[in-house]
């Protein structure tokens, strides 16, 4: 019975990490989509995002297929609880991912944005690649140091929204109406993909040390931005 | 051992409805600072929201509890899983909600949109109102047809969604930039709550009805809106 629950277990971290890879795929082709015009990428995000969510069903019934034969307690029980949730922020991923290629796709063949504000959202674009693959990484290697760049990485990607919002209110840049609500959702998109690497390099960090680490919630940020 | 676990069920089901109204309160006061740029009632609902956010910390220590020491199975495993995620959900809610008072505590004493924009966003935040309160109501009575009044009142906040987007790109409306931002920003909060009101909504049939219910992604609708 252990040594069947313990492939199970190594089945789970297996497509765990499968679908960590996936959506690192999908950001770096979404952020290609954005830098290029590409559409032909921006249709691979789009199309590959079922597969996520495949992959999340999967692992949800593995989940709940081990939580009901296996009654896990303790430290496994944890285990099983926290792939849940990691891999429903990680299908939230997916779905953002899959918004930033749409919106490169709605504009084709026109950027979404002109510069300097395109510049901008490719550079929070860049730091929500690193974070997908920092989280596929950490899923994979359990290394916690990657939980820390991953912080850190958000804390860069929080400070570039705020800047997109002064550099969108800056009359000296010339933008539609329509540039503008793509920039405003693209930074949208992006910062909150870095919220959700953050929150499972906090479950990820939680389950390998032990430590208590809070939750992360998408408020603090979002009130200094409105508090203008 | 049967009965300690029912009381505990049952104080779970009176956690999860009580974090459904607190909910319901803060998108109905979130309504509110928004119709009347009231900023008392607006600081409320950014301060109410630490309370939603404990609760759902308490909701899942309580079902990490149930499961270690119960090992509950079949039904009552479901039961708690449900338990788990729609406390999420909630808690996501409840931050959208902060979020819509928090852009009119920053608008203050200024609405933050002009008409028609701002009655559009008005009719977006009194579907949300009924949403949360058919969600709350839902969780109290398992009453299914209220959850496909919440279905059919997402679809309705959906399409006025997509309509923000013509009245915010139409020359007619004079909107400043600041003003587009938070129109855009209030429409997609507004309809993330729609959403997740769904996922509730579904979540709690699946459980009453045993239902096969999809999972609701935020996926095609965003996609017809950058496909214009």
């Amino acid at each position: 019975m252990r040594e069947i629950f313990h492939q199970e277990l190594s089945q789970l971290g297996a497509d765990l990490e499968s679908m960590a890879h996936q959506v690192a795929t999908a950001v770096e082709r979404a952020a290609e989509s954005l830098r290029h015009g590409d559409i032909i990428v921006a249709e691979q995000v789009i199309d590959a995002d079922e597969r996520i969510n495949d992959l999340q069903r999967d692992i949800d019934d593995l989940c709940v297929m081990l939580l009901a034969r296996q009654q896990p307690v303790a430290g496994d029980l944890r285990h099983v609880l926290s792939a849940l949730r990691v891999a429903q922020t990680l299908e939230r991923q997916g779905d953002l991912a899959r918004h930033v290629a749409a919106i490169a796709r709605g504009r084709y063949p026109e950027p979404p944005a002109p510069e300097p504000v395109l510049g901008l959202l490719l550079q929070m674009a860049d730091l929500a690649v690193r974070a997908g693959r920092d989280v596929a990484r950490l899923i994979e290697t359990r290394d916690l140091g990657l939980a820390k760049t991953i912080e850190a990485g958000d804390s860069k990607l929080d400070a570039l929204h705020r800047r997109s919002f002064q550099m969108i209110l800056d009359p000296a840049h010339e933008l539609s109406r329509q540039q503008v609500i793509d920039a405003v959702l693209l930074g949208r998109f992006l910062e909150r993909f870095g919220d959700h690497s953050t929150s499972v390099a906090r479950r990820v960090a939680y389950l390998v040390s032990g430590a208590s680490l809070p939750e992360t919630h998408d408020n603090e940020d979002a009130d200094a931005l409105h508090r203008r």
